[in-house]
């Protein structure tokens, strides 16, 4: 059995979940926000909370600060921040789709048509259908998994 | 402009960005659990709070309702709840990679093999790079956007 507390999905929520920092990531992500001003000017939040939100982020790894010539200094995304995309691809995606149309298309740069989003299996090479996606105990294998570790679809 | 409120990522997560509320999902996508004592004791959470987040997400649409023949009812996802695998799945796989590896592999049922997320272009008939994928306002097109509604890389 896998706990709530070891799951990868909930620590990764645990550090990104947050309302506020979800939209700095999307913000640094697609629209190339780096400073303090243009986060505080596109997400109207408190400057307290802004600058709590942001040093978490930094904490986390997935921000890191350069000072500016200048002064002050902008935020830019590691490639642990960078690596957020697809959560975000994916998550824009579906409130598209199930809550309604947001005001941006999530596009391939070159050519401008919408991008696709898509499980894919190396060993098949085939695209995977998303009711064949399953999980698989790394260490454990209760008996409500088969040899193969695999949850059988169904069984509980 | 793109507002928080309108983003379609931001109002995805108010439904499902909720720990709680993910940690049902992700029992109810990849465990099968469908009933309430499934929920309780998995994830060890208050009563109140359980009943609380299961009664938003069958609101929601997410997870609807189904009397049982001997008594009491099970929590069935419906299609809107099984189309937040991407979502989850993703995320599980960013904090496999950036957090630590959690206890589960996410892999393709049939033939055991991890599966990998590929985001896709139509268009192309290629995968795309990751910096690749950009955001396109879908009504207006405010100057910081290029002439296809396309927000250039490092603009702001």
């Amino acid at each position: 059995m896998y706990e709530g507390e070891d799951c990868a999905a909930a620590r990764a929520l645990e550090l990104v979940g947050e309302r506020w920092s979800l939209l700095i990531l999307r913000d640094a992500l697609f629209r190339h926000f780096t400073r303090y001003s243009q986060f505080q000017s596109s997400l109207a939040i408190a400057p307290n909370i802004l600058a709590k939100r942001l040093n978490t982020l930094v904490e986390a790894g997935i921000l890191r600060t350069h000072a500016l010539e200048s002064r002050g200094q902008e935020y830019l995304l590691t490639e642990m921040g960078q690596s957020l995309k697809p959560v975000i691809v994916s998550l824009t995606r579906w409130g598209d789709h199930w809550i309604g149309p947001g005001p941006v298309d999530i596009v391939h740069q070159q050519c401008g048509t919408e991008v696709e989003y898509e499980i894919h299996c190396a060993a098949c090479g085939d695209d995977v259908d998303l009711a064949d996606v399953q999980t698989r105990l790394r260490s454990r294998q209760p008996a409500e998994y088969g040899a193969n570790g695999i949850r059988s679809a169904g069984t509980v």
